[in-house]
């Protein structure tokens, strides 16, 4: 059983959108699409340019005349909505719902209104659980393709596509090797009088220490830098 | 001092696709955008229309010649690219980057490439630390506001936009009104004889016990329960 959301569109109006949205859905490994009611019928030519390859999306998605039938098979329904009063379900946030669908038994959908006007008050009514993404008070204007990526990504972060692109760092140097380098410029600095005046000298090289200290140079970078450092060494007169 | 990241887009091609960053970042209250050396110039009439809004983004939007020149007062510069061989900076998610930037004394900044090529190595060289979204493997085809909205919105999180649109709910009902309906209802089964045989009526009460249970119905709720039930109350004859 997949924790992978459903992906229900109400009443979409533009092709372009469901095709966006398909986009955004397959970024995040969620492949499931259904679509109640397409304003303009299916399949529309428009979707499939804005899918921009999501094709597999747009092929498979199902559609139904009824949100009834199209979430007849459904244990967890969360339809997305902006801010509303008077609302008397559970609001969750778009990682708060993703988290909840980890551990559900049952499929699990989330429905999205119509571009304009959203969902309907008995579309909403379906849902047991409400998602909202939280958002600028003064500025929201998020389009459907944009609140399906939130939700498609939410989800994705505890699949194992999100498997991060770690990368094998090399550590910094084993302290003697920085220290090294730290005494090898010391040295430098010495043959040329640069502790001056005398009872400076501790504050300074502290300073420099401390400068040397925190790029966490690795093993070879200090190599580097102790060839750099070699070249600086005063001939023999 | 904001922890807010400056946005900035460099060499972005398209007005329309600079419009749509401003409005996805305004949507997660950023606001501040620099453009290095957009190709079509600026301003770019293209952009407002598809700002649908968010026009103070693109007027305050600072533009400049050089990456050198709009990164030269960022203390922490974030890199977005692809999943990338021979990466030698620490690579995070959105969300760790987000963290981050929380804790960071000095302005963060996020850095895009053009649409169609992403960043230069020598553009990603002024980073200290690379951000790549962890994306379907065998699908990546995010664009240029959906890479800007996913860190935006995760930078939201921690702001007090977030403040989530918690409902109060009313809790659950207090036990024993609970009791009050289920006694109420187990007398109105035993005048009809539902508990047949006598020996599974202890099961059955259980059962319907757990069922009514799994609700968390309040109390207005279960007074309303409790009329129904009344009206299945035999008459006398």
């Amino acid at each position: 059983m997949t924790s992978a959301p459903i992906i229900i569109l109400v009443r979409p109006q533009l092709g372009e959108n469901i095709g966006k949205a398909a986009r955004a859905m397959l970024n995040f490994g969620l492949t499931e699409m259904r679509i109640v009611n397409p304003r303009d019928g299916w399949p529309n030519p428009s979707a499939g340019p804005a899918a921009s390859g999501a094709d597999i999306v747009l092929e498979r998605a199902e559609v139904f005349d009824t949100l009834a039938e199209a979430t007849a098979d459904i244990s967890h329904i969360y339809a997305t909505t902006v801010r509303k009063r008077g609302v008397t379900k559970p609001v969750l946030t778009p990682e708060e719902a993703a988290n909840g669908m980890l551990s559900a038994q049952g499929r699990s959908a989330i429905l999205f209104g119509a571009e304009r006007s959203g969902l309907e008050t008995d579309e909403v009514a379906v849902a047991r659980t409400i998602i909202t993404v939280p958002i600028n008070p003064e500025f929201g204007s998020l389009n459907l393709a944009q609140a399906v990526i939130l939700c498609a990504y939410e989800w994705s972060k505890h699949q194992s596509l999100e498997s991060p692109p770690k990368v094998e760092l090399d550590p910094p140097a084993p302290q003697e090797e920085l220290d090294g380098m730290i005494g090898q410029l010391f040295g430098l600095l010495e043959e040329r009088d640069y502790f001056f005046p005398p009872e400076r000298t501790g504050a300074t090289k502290l300073t420099l220490r401390n400068l040397l200290t925190k790029p966490g140079w690795n093993s070879l970078e200090i190599r580097t830098l102790r060839g750099v450092l070699s070249a600086f060494k005063e001939r023999k007169r």
